[in-house]
């Protein structure tokens, strides 16, 4: 039996053999660069999928919430950075989820501190969070005068304890190719290590993005390394230049609904609620929602030339071809859609199966 | 206790005042136009909702999924149209929610229905889906000839039982303004009408969009009016003209992580996990992602005047205010978000919370 006979709804399909292979290759890479790997798991949400990782020895991990700190607590890990500004109306789980492991916190905000220290019953690692371009959150690298304000609110009590300088250098997503990665992964390098230098070399720099991670050269830059999405990849990290379309780990296996050869389009059950709205755009209003798979009994084979998922509504999808491949489909096929971006296909999922037929569950 | 204390985390937040105000009208449109009303009930997917129609002594609804039919059949829904093109990967769960309530499928394919005709059990009404300019899924309205076919077809057993016409006039989303909206209406209305006297007078035309039956002029168009998205309407539908700011009946609470006054903008958490990645695009590449409303205890003011979600990741939000607002906030604040599309922010949460503070859960 295969894992397709198991599929009646649209369903994130995982290749482990690609993960485990994504998964060597970054430790492989942090290893070269003198980095600690701390995962982001935000990024499969799964204990089954942490426990890949944990083979490798690895102990200290990332997430993105309160709430997915507590389920990779409750699965085990003993130091978890929640890489998230802090959400004090969230103080009550964090006091339960210290009780099972090492947490470290970010923040940029004196009142955050200030919060912390009067509310905690134990003493939390702090990191601050720094912006080096991203324009996201964190404070502005250059900004000292409010880091030093920062750091010496908290060393002001023994119950948030000073752990180093954390970035999400998140403009790499917008960036395009080695050249702009890399330029990125330089200029953090550079204010980061001048920073590092005013505030206590022993503090770390914590830095986190797929596409620098894959690709950049980053030897001896930073301290620790938090990328997540390279677990699966997907299209968008496939068009800044991290990955091989081979290397990409997840796609969704769809039910087709309907057939229509003569306009060369599929309906597919598999839209919003599934992929996101997240596209990539190209010229003239082109908007590319996935590329197309063909399936077998155990993966999917490169992705179709000239197929497309060309739009989504909330359960609807739309797979154009520009050859006649429509045709050789009818209701009730599957097809494979690779999307866009993993981690929220992954976030809309309970669940997940394996080419080898084994289900995966996330946290929900 | 207002429900503001028991937001910890990104909340859904409904007024049933204005949703009940918003089934009112549209009970009372479709009552002016000659229609029955089928609503869908995929913007809400929560039995409590359901049971603010089910007092007005409706008693046929519209569902998007296989999923969606066999949570509301359990909530005691006995007819219910899956206005989603069948997957006949879930026949064995139709023939379960046939046991609780009269189900019509639709499709425009010869292959679904011949299945149909050959797996059930019990008789399933049958509608086909019309395209009369969406050009997402159906049947186009001109095509006499295969819409022919498949009526022949589904006549040839006693298992499917012809039940009429079913369009979903998804372009009303892409159009503005009454002028527009009006016209897809009376061009629907022209087609549809003849296509109904040629294939039977007895047969319905079911009709569905929040935009044309919110504004249009439907008076005797059509048997039956299928909209979904009025019981919530959003920014989308606000922009379509199809609602008034003040009938948008859902929020999203968020904690504000941090402040940046300097920046004018505020960090929220509150991402596209939430809020999905739909957004209103204007000029110059500027998104929109939703709007900003203070709160108080009761509930939520109008939006403010030059605020806005600027962008959304996976799970944060950036707010931006063109005036000084930002520096009104410290973290742990709450702030309201009017989204842009209810149904994918319903459809992303497993509850909701009404502003006199019930917690109302939906299907997961």
């Amino acid at each position: 039996m295969s894992f397709l006979d198991l599929i009646v709804k649209p369903t994130v399909v995982v290749n482990l053999i690609k993960v485990e292979s994504n998964i060597r290759r970054m430790i492989q890479r942090a290893k070269e660069s003198n980095a600690s790997l701390r995962p982001h798991f935000k990024t499969h949400q799964s204990g089954q999928i942490g426990e890949l990782f944990r083979k490798h020895n690895l102990t200290s991990i990332t997430v993105s919430s309160v709430s997915m700190a507590r389920y990779f607590a409750m699965h085990g890990w003993t130091d978890i950075t929640i890489a998230f500004p802090f959400n004090i109306r969230e103080a009550k789980s964090l006091t339960e989820i210290q009780r099972l492991a090492k947490v470290t916190l970010i923040t940029a905000s004196s009142e955050t501190i200030v919060f912390l220290q009067e509310q905690l019953n134990e003493a939390v690692n702090l990191m601050l969070k720094i912006d080096t371009g991203n324009q996201r959150s964190g404070i502005q690298v250059s900004n000292y005068q409010s880091i030093q304000k920062l750091v010496d609110s908290i060393n002001k009590s023994k119950l948030t304890h000073f752990a180093g300088f954390l970035v999400h250098a998140g403009h790499t997503y917008k960036a395009k190719g080695l050249y702009e990665i890399q330029q990125i992964a330089d200029h953090g390098h550079e204010v980061l290590s001048t920073l590092q230098s005013n505030f206590g070399v022993e503090k770390i720099i914590s830095w986190g993005d797929t596409p620098s991670c894959s690709m950049a050269q980053m030897k001896g830059y930073f301290e620790e390394w938090r990328p997540g999405n390279f677990v699966f990849y997907d299209l968008m990290q496939y068009h800044i230049g991290s990955c091989q379309l081979d290397d990409i780990a997840v796609i969704v296996v769809c039910p087709v609904v309907e057939v229509h050869p003569d306009r060369k389009k599929l309906i597919i059950y598999g839209g919003a609620i599934h992929f996101s709205k997240e596209f990539i755009a190209a010229d003239s209003g082109f908007q590319l929602f996935g590329y197309i798979v063909l399936l077998h009994e155990n993966g999917w084979s490169k992705p179709i030339s000239g197929a497309w998922l060309s739009s989504v509504s909330q359960e609807h999808g739309i797979v154009m071809f520009s050859g006649d491949e429509a045709s050789s489909f009818k209701p009730g096929d599957l097809i494979g859609v690779m999307p866009v971006h993993s981690c929220l296909v992954t976030s809309a999922s309970k669940e997940m199966l394996s080419t080898g037929g084994e289900l995966i569950t996330c946290m929900k």
